[in-house]
């Protein structure tokens, strides 16, 4: 690298650049407005915009230059996807940066967890920034593989890919004051704190506030967005593969605050990244919903690296990275080149990264044991059960209640009603915790769908018409080390390992995709009319999230955070 | 004060809050929008925004609600006002916090002058953050009380009210990349770093920010802040006593680039600030020169608060503080009521802070010696002679050339053609350096006038149509140990003493006022037209301003900033 006294060299004009994008159309997320602009790039940062002689030209030829696109809060995990095969996915979408929160990591892993995304975020044409996760395990009601607290957190802060502290997923705990959640704002050391606060309005949306949580990505209304943009949350338009926020939120959007917005995708399937897209998506999805495009790519750049102060990101001018997209109609929005650091990372939806290090893997994770009788489920005197509900395309669920299906004094799964066995069984340290109970929307026929993706604490999750089937999915789990399968008539339909913490695939991006198709196509087969079955099945355990849940401790009544029984 | 927990508990309205302002139509600077609200406030923190219960209550009937102002870059010496004269001159237009780069006082007195600011600085209704001075002597073509440099910053950056490293105005420096002036850059640690660039374009500019410059307060056309803010800098839109830009920069300002602006008012006496207002007249203003009032109220506050990450401030939302203003017309913009941290401090003008324990002053600084002789001029074979032309309300100048008036082979003034003489004694370490030059727009008939603030070196500063009389005017300013005086026939027609660094007058603000006012009609009766004749002079040896300026080391290029002989 150069002494900045030769870039400065270059920037005087007293010397040619090593690279000059010549006949732009800037997005200039600066200073608001789209202007013709030719940019000298040295070392991998933009020296100077003007008249400049460099060794090499790219001729943009009037094309549109923006700053690559950053998400503002993502899960990385969600796409099931190492480090190297998620910029795959992304870059070819302009993806510059992401903010992600490891919290599947860290509920598996714990700091080892944390240690590996940022070991293994490194080398790529893709810049990640760690939040750091705040609430594992997410509630008492959950047995996750770690527990992390204000003191785990404090030992990370400082390390400059540290932007801060994860979504205070427990806000009653926040707002309530537990000297537990407070430590973890204060653990954060001014860096940024992000927030979680779902359907939360009014005095205690005050509260939570108060105590320094000072962004949200779970509104779903827009009178509930708007409250929280007025109490100076910084607002994460989310728009993922399940939660679909941006059409609900977008008409809140305007110029005068618009710098309080950020696109993010919180979690997202490696399928849809790659055929929908990623921020690209949001931007263009924004830019017909009737934002103005500049406005659009500043929600995309600039807001998100300043409220996360990802320094030098985010726009065009001098000192910043030289990190760029280029597309060819600004409506349309359909990014043509990647650029990281000045170099050329993806065309025409290809990749160009080249072979990264590849980060050994962390130790196995799955570590179970159950007998078949603690899948039944004894009848009751009488009454109805309740049942969980699925909320297509939400990650809440409805509670509903339904007579049992009792067969030889055991509650069974009615598939004619669509109600199906649910089972959860903990998978960190073989404690034989068992949980279950029954399911409406998965429509199932035969057979079972199990993961060892089930937020937050990521136990083994299996929905099911039968025990056999059922028994026979935990089995095919274990063998892959974790991962995703598709069982009927005691035989595997279809699968995919997950050995990476019982999350991630250590395959390529294009192999995921397929085995994820092949799994849908299999739950397709069996009845199921869900979109993305396993996204669904894997949120059936996040106990913060109301109405009804199912952790290896139980049903959960997600709205008073506590256990509850299965008669109504 | 109450711990956190406790004022949760208010904020989710389990206990009543201290004070409750309610009716108000509060300009919220961070969804955009005025509309109605009831802000809860305990231990000078906004706890809740909403219908809450409280000890007390302030009916605002319907009048305006805003966070109080904050000035973005301000030389609080330039006021010759303590810090507590300060506040009582702003506090009643609705400033909340300045932030002041204490150039003059560390030009006097180095680190024990910033130590004096920040001690002095505590304990008043007014926040006040320090940049720290970067350009301490402005240039090696004056002598200065004192030398910082990198090291120096290094020591006092990580002071948390410290907001980052001052106007680099040794921009030539910068962006030829001289090592002492990037080492002051570093020593910014990621804070802030403020820029001074008046008439930089082009390419230097583009050296100058990418050596991490990240704003610019000197823009004086459209066109050079437009490239400014399409670089990256965060544009202070100043409008003080002398420089008033706003009107020819707000134009640029649209809802898409306006939270990269601030305002400032650099230098602004404190008669004008009393009579004609601070922040307040900025946002006055521009509302009349078409700004929308929620952007000039932004523009006021968050934006400011954000650039320099004055935590907590510049907007009324939970956990911020409690720092109001009150008024009644949004276009008119007068400050009924100024609030600090929830306590009211300014009603109707009045300034109704407590009294401050008074820090000690620094040592006296006025340390001179020159004999008679050195103030004449030798006159030379022939031709004409450079003279310093004033141009009015601008700090820049201009060369005019004039055939020099001799009596008895001295150049003298020459008041019949508005030539007068300029004098700049050092007054810091006595080194007996006196520099003679002349100068145009002064228009005195007779006398002399002379000030011991003299930018940026604050020397013994003199103008005068005989040299009697300008001995007479040193005379005085020594015996105040500092100050301005005015003097003719031999007699000291009005003074103002300034023994604290020679730049700030230990007086309350009204003698100040009066004191100044006493100079200006000296002044005035001597011939001067000029509105500020004193703030002219005091800016006629500084020495980075284009284009001829005087210092005590002699006339100065400053265009190529080096020395140059009196005859063209």
């Amino acid at each position: 690298m150069r002494q900045l006294q030769e870039k400065l060299k270059m920037a005087r004009g007293e010397a040619p650049a090593e690279l000059l994008f010549k006949n732009a159309r800037l997005a200039n997320v600066l200073s608001g407005e789209i202007h013709p602009a030719n940019i000298a790039v040295t070392d991998g940062r933009v020296i100077g915009i003007g008249d400049y002689e460099a060794e090499r030209v790219i001729d943009l030829e009037g094309a549109y230059l923006a700053p690559s696109f950053i998400d503002g809060h993502f899960h990385v995990e969600s796409s099931m996807l190492t480090m190297p095969e998620f910029a795959r996915a992304v870059v070819p979408h302009g993806t510059g940066a992401v903010v992600i929160d490891p919290h599947e990591y860290a509920n598996v892993l714990g700091l080892d967890g944390i240690r590996y995304v940022l070991e293994s975020s490194k080398g790529l044409p893709l810049d990640f920034f760690i939040m750091l996760p705040s609430c594992v395990p997410a509630t008492h009601l959950e047995t996750a593989g770690a527990r992390l607290t204000a003191d785990d957190l404090a030992l990370m802060i400082a390390d400059e890919r540290v932007a801060g502290v994860a979504e205070l997923m427990n806000y009653p705990g926040v707002y309530l004051g537990q000297e537990s959640e407070l430590a973890k704002i204060r653990a954060g050391k001014g860096k940024a704190i992000d927030g979680h606060a779902p359907g939360l309005r009014g005095k205690n949306l005050n509260a939570y506030v108060l105590a320094g949580v000072r962004s949200d990505h779970e509104s779903t209304e827009l009178e509930e967005a708007e409250e929280k943009l007025r109490l100076g949350m910084h607002l994460l338009l989310r728009e993922g593969s399940t939660e679909r926020n941006l059409a609900t939120l977008a008409p809140l959007v305007t110029p005068h605050n618009s710098m309080n917005c950020s696109f993010a995708t919180d979690d997202k399937l490696a399928g849809d990244l790659v055929t929908e897209g990623h921020i690209d998506h949001c931007v263009r999805k924004s830019i017909k919903l009737g934002m103005r495009p500049i406005t659009a790519l500043q929600i995309a750049t600039i807001n998100t690296a300043r409220h996360y102060r990802l320094r030098n990101f985010g726009a065009i001018a001098p000192r910043y990275w030289a990190d760029f997209v280029v597309f060819d109609d600004l409506k349309k929005l359909v990014v043509r080149q990647t650029y990281k650091k000045g170099l050329l990372v993806a065309e025409n939806g290809k990749y160009l990264g080249g072979p990264v290090e590849i980060v050994p893997q962390p130790r196995s994770t799955i570590n179970l044991r159950y007998r078949a009788a603690d899948l039944e489920v004894k009848a009751g005197p009488a009454g109805k059960i309740k049942v969980i509900k699925i909320v297509p395309n939400q990650i809440v669920t409805r509670q509903v209640l339904a007579a049992p299906k009792i067969v030889a004094g055991k509650i069974v799964a009615d598939p004619s009603r669509d109600i199906l066995k649910l089972v959860v069984v903990e998978r960190h340290r073989a404690t034989g915790n068992v949980g279950v109970g029954f399911v409406r929307g998965f429509k199932l026929k035969s057979g079972a769908l199990g993961s060892t993706v089930a937020h937050d604490a990521h136990n083994v999750v299996v929905v099911g018409t039968n025990d056999a089937d059922i028994r026979r999915v935990i089995e095919e789990l274990v063998h892959l080390r974790g991962g995703q399968a598709a069982v009927a008539g005691g035989q595997v339909k279809a699968a995919l390992g997950l050995p990476i913490a019982g999350l991630v695939s250590d395959q390529p991006l294009d192999e995921v995709i397929e085995k994820i198709a092949g799994l849908n196509a299999a739950a397709a087969a069996m009845g199921c009319e869900l979109e993305a079955p396993f996204m669904t099945l894997s949120f059936l355990s996040l106990s913060p999230i109301p109405e009804l849940k199912l952790t290896d401790q139980g049903l959960i009544d997600a709205v008073h955070l506590r256990k509850t029984g299965l008669y109504a």
